[in-house]
């Protein structure tokens, strides 16, 4: 494994591949701007993605940035401290910051698999992926909610992704999410509560190496239904869900008032909130710190994460996207990698 | 009006009252401890409370606090600076910490409505409400969801509360509350939305005397919809009223995506947040401000705000509770007193 460029302390420096995204948004952007932080890195990448597109968004900033295209990720390590190395992923029709065009929507879905095949093939350490456009791709024939599941799907049969969502001091599970609400409520089951808890639970001691790994499990309705005056589903649902997993060993609490969950004193109790619906989980880390979330999916065969921010169809013409989330993406891909690789070993 | 005490600099000081709240909850200790902070407080208050509780409660603090039986508002103003005033509520049975008795429903209920009457009247400046305990009233025979419905239905029958909670830096309105989700999503009307956001709107410049009343609506679902693919409230509910209120002349965005409706950069593009369910409202206030946050009901023909906690009974016995969201409660109902006095004026 590639020693060069940065890299953690003491451990090796693991390549990770981050992919294009919405080519009209500002996913190209960020990717180059993150290659100029290398000393805030902690391990080199290589971009999946169309290499002219990404000399030509290079040469728009200030300071130029040499983009190289590279067969492996292997070369791509080699070559990290000089230039931004990129497995050329050719667009069908050039992209124009702001306009989205379907006919880039198979290049945008091949630089999501090219990544994850690399990732599979332990070629790459994981993968960070880019903002993408639902709307554009559902317009191509693309029918999953999102990279979540489309990553899931590439990965098994039997694989199911969880969702988490982390920031500074807090990190948060959607076991139900790109739903409705109203579909969101239907979907909530014991299975599914405990399936996603367990992962997590998993994930915290194998993936983030901690020792504890306790888990704070939400209510559904205000006050968590206040002994079932506001609703029936804590008792119904989610207490056979949290005593199914005190069974299983699991240190977990609940069902917690959700108001009251986020708060700074709660954060200090629990490794990770288990939350009933997206904004339930989404809406704490983008109010306590909007430019450095980071979404991870848990779960898969791969280490994935993704900033926590969408496409920016508006200022990607501007220059002005903030490669905040990228970066903290990156770190966590990379500490990933190599946690799971010391549990592994 | 009274001019002694504490007040804002040049305005006369409003006398307030504060109510007994779940007599076994904290909410007597965090009386004794306000009335101590006289410094950080705008306006003297009177307790509705047991005058013969308070002084045992004073008795356990380090520094006893001297209790003294008022009959008047007026007289409580003048004895303020010496002795915490009370107008005797007695209590049915002795209030044991931590151990609520529906014996005691009725007084707690008295105490809302003398606070109430005394709010009416003018003779107190508005009402800040210590937390109840509903179990324990519902026992009783009460038939509210809480304080805000209770106090709506005192002040008449056309009387359309509005629930906000305020911190620093944000300020949101739930337009449905104390229901489960599921009740929460059958309730949520264009009607709904523009009456309740009406009245936050006027309440911006009438209680708060702001000019900017620029109200942000978020949306239900994840990501507010996504052009309807997750949920059609955001285009049969939300848009509808948003564009009603915008008729009437209100300055009105939205709909948002809930999660990022609350970050660091969207909160300051808008005076008040009008959310689609409690806990979308209330999640954001404590994640940011848990001992801070104040409950402010707007629409009544009186002030009333309350500390946004509950009667914490599990520590009802320690003197641990923190009255930082008590002052808070009571700095913000002698500001909108003073607004609202010279609104009218």
């Amino acid at each position: 494994m590639n020693r060069g460029g940065p890299g953690g302390p003491g451990g090796p420096a693991t390549i990770l591949a981050v992919t294009m995204g919405e080519p009209a948004g500002i996913g190209g952007k960020l990717t180059i701007k993150a290659w100029r932080r290398q000393p805030d890195l902690a391990a080199p990448f290589v971009a999946i993605d169309d290499a002219d597109r990404l000399s030509r968004l290079a040469a728009e900033l200030d300071t130029g940035v040499p983009v190289r295209a590279v067969a492996t990720p292997a070369e791509a390590a080699h070559v990290f401290a000089e230039a931004l190395p990129v497995i050329d992923t050719p667009l069908a029709v050039p992209a124009t910051p702001g306009n989205i065009d379907p006919a880039n929507a198979d290049t945008v879905l091949a630089s999501i698999e090219t990544a994850a095949r690399l990732a599979r093939s332990g070629e790459v350490g994981g993968l960070v992926t880019n903002p993408i456009h639902k709307r554009s791709l559902y317009a191509a024939g693309f029918q999953h909610p999102g990279h979540t599941e489309f990553l899931a799907k590439m990965a098994g049969p039997d694989v199911e992704p969880v969702m988490m969502l982390a920031c500074e001091g807090l990190r948060t599970v959607p076991v139900t999410t790109h739903l409705s609400l109203k579909e969101a409520l239907a979907a909530l089951t014991p299975e599914r509560i405990v399936s996603q808890a367990r992962i997590t639970a998993d994930a915290l001691a194998r993936d983030f190496g901690l020792t504890g790994t306790r888990l704070a499990v939400a209510g559904l309705n205000p006050h968590a239904g206040e002994d079932g005056t506001m609703g029936d589903e804590e008792k119904d649902v989610i207490e056979p869900a949290i005593q199914a997993l005190r069974a299983e060993g699991f240190a977990v609490t609940g069902p917690h008032s959700p108001d009251t969950l986020f708060s700074a004193f709660m954060r200090k109790t629990y490794e990770a909130a288990v939350c009933m619906y997206h904004d339930q989980a989404l809406i704490p880390i983008k109010t306590l710190d909007f430019a450095g979330g980071v979404n991870i999916t848990l779960g898969l065969p791969f280490v994935r994460t993704s900033p926590d921010h969408g496409t920016a169809l508006d200022i990607a013409a501007k220059g002005v996207a903030d490669e905040t989330s990228l970066i903290a993406a990156l770190r966590m891909a990379a500490d990933i990698a190599r946690h799971r690789a010391a549990a592994e070993a």
